[in-house]
């Protein structure tokens, strides 16, 4: 069994090696802002979640390895469009592709990097590679899905928390549940308990999506990485204002929604202001037991799984940092 | 054995079913762009192309259609981005997808259709189908390299003739050889014939690629569904560009650099300008030969390929009436 910090180390030196070779590959102008996107750094959660939980089932984790860092290559490509798509200038406090090269460059790189992460699948050699890729590419299409409700949502303010952990569930969820149950197919484990590790990484990425929408307007930006606020100023949909919009009434529900439509105004003000009307509305309170249910809902599902117990551990401790995350 | 008329039948067939699958599938504004791309038309080239390499070596051609259909899904992919790459307001007569949707649409739709062509060649079952899925990633990262050369390309006035045709290798080509290859590796014919169909591919991609920039600049709106001299306004390196800076001396590279830098200037006029410089040089007649000769290559190619003559007759129509387009 690896330790998590062992695994990181693993997972960020396959990165950065193969950074180094993309970096070599003709045109530069393609492959360079490749190399940039996995260089600016992240916490690697899909490769880890994939080499947990083939590690549940095989001691050797070499095997896993390109797969485990598809996920993250794939994971990148999506952030390369969804932020030309969403205007976001800064990522893990470095600036994002399409603003350190270009957008062109920030389409086609992302493309590249799709079809990397399709390259590097293909290295696995498993009996149920086949699964994999059929799983990898019903995710990737689910997760454009979940980017399109995203955007859809902007415009509406009748978005209801059902339909907004739907769009979670697409546009991050269902990856870390692919990442998970890749792992347990690339083992060879019995489908039940790969369907099983799914579920897990489903509640997994709910919790770490409402939690990150929690961090955006509660964290620090030091923390967190990006500019702290930045949800409110974009008028984004997050898990705080669906639920704050379905809370409102009255003079606060009218002052809420005045602000979400203000056209002039000090950045400063309306993050205040709005942050005041969470607070009113207890948002802040209820977006941490939201997490905590959620977090509690992917442990039941791990501890149910039938696997030994002590082998369940690195993920057990996985689920543990990740809820720490928020404090 | 189909005659090109009934397979284009069935590929349209086909395509229109697919797409009016897709038109119901949610979330609307991320599918709808994906059956108007389809809808819009189009040779098929690809999926004609792979219908028949398989049609080569087995009478039903159904198994196979599914992958036919992925080539065409992947090859609408490219164009959705490579539309916002080159700002293209217009495709076959029609608005592009970022000029009747939305960037935002043509970025994420296009990203859709890339996993949607993975998802229909997973639909086909072969013992080769890893090879094809091998092979089709290979190829979707040569089209970005190339579409990446191509815009290189827009500020250097030195690419050379060598230069130029490797790029439309990477950008048009290797999915004709793709396709073709494919076909006959889904049929599980012979790897030395299914590489020399790949070579056939190739000479004919690069071949209807330089008789696409002859068009371009000397075909008619109505038979070419694209304005006229659109790659001369653009600026674009094409076959014709390339080898008119490599021929022209003197006052006439003076002129032509003159008017590649203009910034101020009738549209027509740049276009009539360029084309009088063109004719100087012979560069009409040198890009009718050059084309000929790439489908030459294309023809002697096939011949030598150890399937019964009879077998390979439609694949020898396609290239007759692929060359006949120029005329």
């Amino acid at each position: 069994m690896y330790a998590i910090d062992e695994l990181q180390n693993r997972v960020n030196k396959e990165i950065e090696r193969r950074s180094g070779d993309i970096n070599t590959l003709q045109p530069a102008e393609l492959y360079s802002p490749v190399s940039y996107s996995l260089e600016v750094g992240g916490k690697r959660l899909r490769p880890l979640m994939l080499l947990m939980s083939y590690n549940l089932f095989s001691e050797e984790i070499a095997p896993a390895m390109p797969a485990a860092i598809a996920t993250e290559v794939f994971h990148n490509f999506t952030l390369l469009h969804d932020d030309i798509m969403d205007k976001a200038e800064v990522r893990r406090n470095k600036p994002t592709v399409h603003v350190k090269f270009s957008e062109n460059n920030a389409i086609l790189s992302g493309d590249a990097m799709a079809f990397l992460s399709y390259q590097y699948l293909l290295e696995c050699r498993s009996e149920r590679l086949f699964d994999v890729i059929d799983l990898f590419t019903k995710t990737a299409l689910q997760v454009c899905e979940g980017q399109q409700y995203d955007m859809d949502f902007e415009a509406r303010m009748d978005v209801s928390e059902p339909e907004y952990l739907e769009m979670i569930k697409l546009k991050t969820a269902v990856l870390l549940g692919c990442s998970l149950k890749a792992g347990a197919l690339l083992a060879n484990a019995p489908d039940e308990i790969a369907d099983q590790l799914y579920e897990t990484g489903i509640n997994l990425g709910l919790a770490f999506q409402v939690q990150d929408d929690w961090l955006d307007t509660f964290g620090t930006q030091q923390a967190f990485g990006k500019m702290i606020g930045g949800d409110i100023l974009a008028g984004k949909k997050t898990w705080l204002l669906v639920k704050a919009l379905e809370k409102a009434e009255g003079s606060v529900k009218e002052d809420l929604v005045k602000w979400l439509n203000a056209g002039n105004y000090y950045a400063e003000e309306k993050i205040k202001s709005v942050i005041r009307i969470y607070n009113q509305l207890e948002i802040r309170e209820l977006a941490l037991d939201k997490t905590g249910s959620l977090f509690s809902n992917a442990t039941a599902i791990l501890q149910s799984i039938k696997v030994d117990n002590s082998r369940k551990q690195q993920l057990f401790d996985l689920v543990n940092s990740m809820q720490k995350r928020s404090h």
